[in-house]
């Protein structure tokens, strides 16, 4: 991505191995996230370019002579950040507070690429016991962040079995986000979305209301909707400064927001509700690597399919059509095949 | 108190019994709140005046009929928020959301008077076993406010056995947030404070570091305390932007900040780090009344002494130069006697 709107595939020097700890991923599949559109807006050309693309499945090529655990051949999920997997914060499952960590996109090359040079292999990467064109990659896939944030917000947010939840916003994190309140145990989810065809998707993955209305109308339609109180878990997947305010605006008294939707903004609206209301706000980039353990194996056992929020496949060469179909509300999320 | 500045002890017509579930309480001692400044610096005469004092002990002069468990001559702790005991907020423990709820010296009269209306006497009221003259009476009127509001700021940031914890503020709420992190089990505890009388009692109460500094300097004293990183939890005890900011700014990634100060702004600061350290930020109007059950053994067998947060008695015709003395920071916290 060279400037905002400006997204070419070029021909650069091949990604390689650097370090002994380090991975050569040939991608099989990539993503193009919702994060993504924020530089897709906004990157200015001193700024650029940039080798974006930081969720993906691949195949193990080479490792370093230090790596331990994977091997060539092997079929691994990317997370979206690198983590060493042997610091304080990746014991503690904060993968996304390694003091050696770095996100893929940023510190390091992209994964919107034909590979992809991997940091701390051993830290960063999980082996997948399927092969590279099982039928379930595009759930596997979105292991390497969607799913993983939205099951990060529902956890923050503290979704528990009987309990309501709100998910702001119906793009792909979000609607992962009515996946992981599902699969948590969530009695009421609301989705707070205007699109159609995410609204339809969410209501398969287990949304019982949707809220269509914005700001004040939107907090008024959930207290209705919750016996005039607000829920218990808010997950915010946008990041704006009305989704977050609106987020506090529907959390009953005592509960929690998990943000996973990036701020864009230096401070949070909604501080004076958030305290008299005794609401936790809590969230930031999801531990996704933590959390594949728990995830994969209702992946594997097909229980959840956060595999359909893709609505669009683009090769390498149709990725620059694949930022504008998501910026223009065309596409939910394009996954890009290799 | 009729504006900023202006606290006057006058004759009013007396407390009485209003509702059948009222009761009305013969004060004994009272205090004036650190939060009782902020009207001390900004009241305008058009929203005066205004009945203050929300925190006491007492004994019960009379009770209306509906009242069960509460009898003339009980002696109780007055939490400063009134609760019914019996909506879902108040069986959840948070008495602070209570639907029927409100503040004294807001929606009733405060309690820097002779006597009380006390409404819902039976799910706001706490009997103590106890006479009125007990000596460790200074250390049961915490209980009624900074005590349990300190701890809940240390419950908010989750401080537990073997963590490291840092108190943002160092008056009343302060040194009993100091109080509660070590009853907690924090192993580290810095105190952010510049007072050197309340830094020696946070001392003694267990803090095991002081920082002095304010704004980038505190935070990179508190990091250089606690390799690098920041304190697993952090009590925000004052309120202010800067406070707030540092707050977050001394969190360890994964941590959580209490806030129980109240915000002065509508907008919090340190959105960003917050979020990019997965800090959780939480707190608001302490339901102490949930408290006392826990607070009360400690405090009746010595093993907290609250009560030195009082560093001066007053009469209630010395309410007003107790105002004074409190906002030139003469004073720590004031006890007023009847």
């Amino acid at each position: 991505m060279h400037e905002a709107g400006d997204v070419r595939i070029e021909n650069v020097d091949d990604a390689a191995i650097v370090e002994p700890t380090d991975a050569l991923v040939r991608i099989t599949r990539a993503c193009i996230c919702g994060s993504d559109l924020w530089p897709y807006k906004s990157l200015v050309q001193a700024d650029g370019p940039r080798y974006m693309g930081h969720e993906a499945v691949g195949v193990v090529d080479a490792v370093g002579r230090e790596v331990r655990t994977l091997h060539a051949g092997d079929v691994v999920v990317m997370p979206f950040a690198f983590s060493d997997g042997t610091c304080a914060f990746c014991h503690e499952g904060l993968h996304t507070a390694c003091v050696h960590g770095g996100f893929f996109g940023n510190q390091v090359r992209g994964a919107q690429a034909e590979a992809v040079r991997v940091p701390f292999a051993d830290g960063t990467l999980f082996a997948l016991p399927v092969s590279e064109d099982d039928a379930l990659m595009p759930s596997l896939l979105t292991l390497s962040d969607v799913m993983g944030t939205g099951h990060h917000a529902a956890v923050v947010a503290r979704v528990a079995p009987g309990k309501s939840a709100a998910v702001v916003g119906d793009g792909a994190v979000g609607l992962c986000g009515v996946i992981a309140a599902k699969r948590l145990g969530a009695e009421q989810i609301v989705l707070l979305g205007r699109h159609p065809d995410r609204i339809a998707l969410a209501r398969e993955f287990g949304a019982t209301d949707v809220v269509s209305e914005r700001g004040d109308e939107a907090v008024e339609r959930v207290r209705e909707l919750t016996g005039g109180v607000g829920v218990h878990s808010v997950l915010e997947c946008v990041g704006l400064d009305e989704s977050t305010a609106t987020a506090i605006g529907i959390a009953r008294p005592g509960g929690a927001v998990g943000r996973v939707g990036v701020p864009q903004d230096a401070s949070m609206p909604g501080s004076l509700p958030a305290f008299f209301g005794n609401v936790t706000v809590g969230g930031g980039p999801a531990p996704v690597r933590a959390y594949i353990d728990e995830l994969l194996p209702d992946v594997l056992e097909g229980r959840i399919e956060p595999g359909r929020v893709f609505d669009r496949v683009a090769a390498l060469d149709e990725v620059p059509d694949g930022y504008r179909a998501m910026n223009d509300r065309e596409s939910i999320k394009v996954m890009v095949t290799l």
